[in-house]
C-alpha cells in the first residue's frame, strides 16, 4: 500500500538521517557525519566534479574543503521528495541553499542546488549510499556590507571593526 | 482518529505535492508544474493583487514572470500546517521565503509571506486547487556585493567580472 | 515499536507545533505563541544568556525584544529531529536560520543555531515545555545595499527612497 505504515516510518527515518548530515556538516564533526553513510557510499557533487568512492573519501572530502574554524558553512535542505523503492533502498530528491563565508576575506559562496540521493537499510538502520547534488544557481561575492560583529562557535573571539 | 494513518498519509502526500511545485517552479519547468494543480485551481499571490482563474492561467503566468533565463528564483517553503477537512480536502498553511534575482540588472527581490492553500484529492491523487499568499515583508535591493562569479543552469556560461 | 503509528503521530503534531510557533514569532502574535507553550516552560535562548522561567516572561521578554513594528524577524526552523521518550514527553533538534531587520537603521542580524527543545503532553496535546539554542554563527551587520523598496504588514506604507 503507498503511505503505508512501513513506508511512512521508513521515509521519517530517512528524512531524519539528512536532518543529522547537515547539522553534523556545519557543526564541523566529520567523523560523525561519516557513520550516516554506507561504508562504499559515493559522492557527486557540484554535478559530479566532485566525486569520491567510499565512506572515507567523503568524510576526508568534506574536512579538507570545510574543515577550517575560519570558514562557516550554512546546507539547508529543503523539501524532501523520498521513494522507498524497496524493503531496504530509497531514492530522495532535496532541494538545498549553501552558504559558504569566509569572514576574513569578505567571501561568501551562495546558491541553491537539487540533490539526488540514494538510501539504504543495514541492520535495520537507515543511510546514505549516494548524495550528490547538481546546482540552480551558484554566486561567488566580495560582501558589500559593513559587518559589526561577527563570532562562530568555531572561533569564540567576537570580531569587532578593526580587529 | 486524529493522526491515524490514512490522514498521516494524506499529509505526507499533500507536504510532497508542495516540495515538487517549489522544484519545478524554481526549475522553471511551468507545464509540469501545472500537472499538480487542478483544472479550475486558482491562484491569490501577493495578498490576492496577482489572482488567475485556471491552471492554464496560472502556469502562463507563472512561466511569463519568471521564465525568462536571465531570473534565478528562489522559493522556499517551510513549516507546512496541513489540515485534511475532509476524505478529499485539505488545507494548508506555509511559510516562504522567496528571492528573485536579475543578475544583470543587479537586483534582487527578497521576502517572505504565509501561504493559504487548499488541495483536493482527485482520483486518488492529491493536487492544489488554490494557492495564495499574504507578505510579512518584501524588500527590493540594488545589490552592493562585488559578484565574483555566478553561474546558473539556465545561462551555463559562467559570468566574470567585466563580462 | 520505533516508528509505530502513535509515534509517527506523535511526531507529526510535535514538528507542527514548533511550525506554528515560528509562524507566530515572526507575526507579532506573541499571546497565541504562548498558548503553545506549557505553563511552566523555560527558556534558554543565546546559549542560555538568555533564559525566562514560565509561560508568561517568555512571551513579555519575546513582546519586548520583537515586538516592534519596525522590526521585522524571520526564524526558520529546518531539520527537525524528534524523539519521543515516554507516551507524553519528547525532545527534539532543530536548526534555525533567523534574521532580524531594522531597516530604517539599514541593520540586520543573521546567523544559525541549533535548538534543543523539550515538548509535554498535556490533556492530549503536545506543548513545549523548554526551548533553547546554541549559536553556530552570527553576524551583524549594516548593509550595503541600495534599498528600491522595503514593505512590511506591520508599517503598511512602502518606503520609497528619500523618505
Amino acid at each position: 500500500m503507498a503511505g503505508g505504515l512501513e513506508e511512512l516510518s521508513d521515509i521519517e527515518a530517512i528524512v531524519r538521517l539528512k536532518h543529522a548530515y547537515f547539522r553534523l556538516l556545519d557543526t564541523k564533526r566529520f567523523e560523525e557525519l561519516g557513520d550516516l553513510l554506507t561504508e562504499d557510499a559515493t559522492s557527486a557533487f557540484e554535478s559530479g566534479k566532485l566525486s569520491h568512492e567510499g565512506r572515507q573519501a567523503i568524510v576526508a572530502f568534506l574536512g579538507q574543503a570545510l574543515g577550517r574554524p575560519d570558514i562557516v558553512t550554512v546546507h539547508h535542505g529543503h523539501h524532501p521528495e523520498i521513494d522507498v523503492t524497496s524493503a531496504g533502498t530509497a531514492t530522495g530528491t532535496w532541494y538545498l541553499e549553501d552558504r559558504v563565508i569566509v569572514h576574513d576575506q569578505n567571501f561568501e559562496l551562495h546558491g541553491t542546488a537539487l540533490y539526488r540521493d540514494e538510501y539504504r537499510k543495514e541492520n535495520g538502520r537507515w543511510r546514505i549510499s549516494h548524495t550528490g547534488y547538481e546546482r540552480i544557481f551558484e554566486e561567488q561575492l566580495r560582501r558589500g556590507n559593513e559587518v559589526v560583529k561577527f563570532t562562530t562557535r568555531f572561533a569564540p573571539d567576537p570580531k569587532e571593526p578593526g580587529d
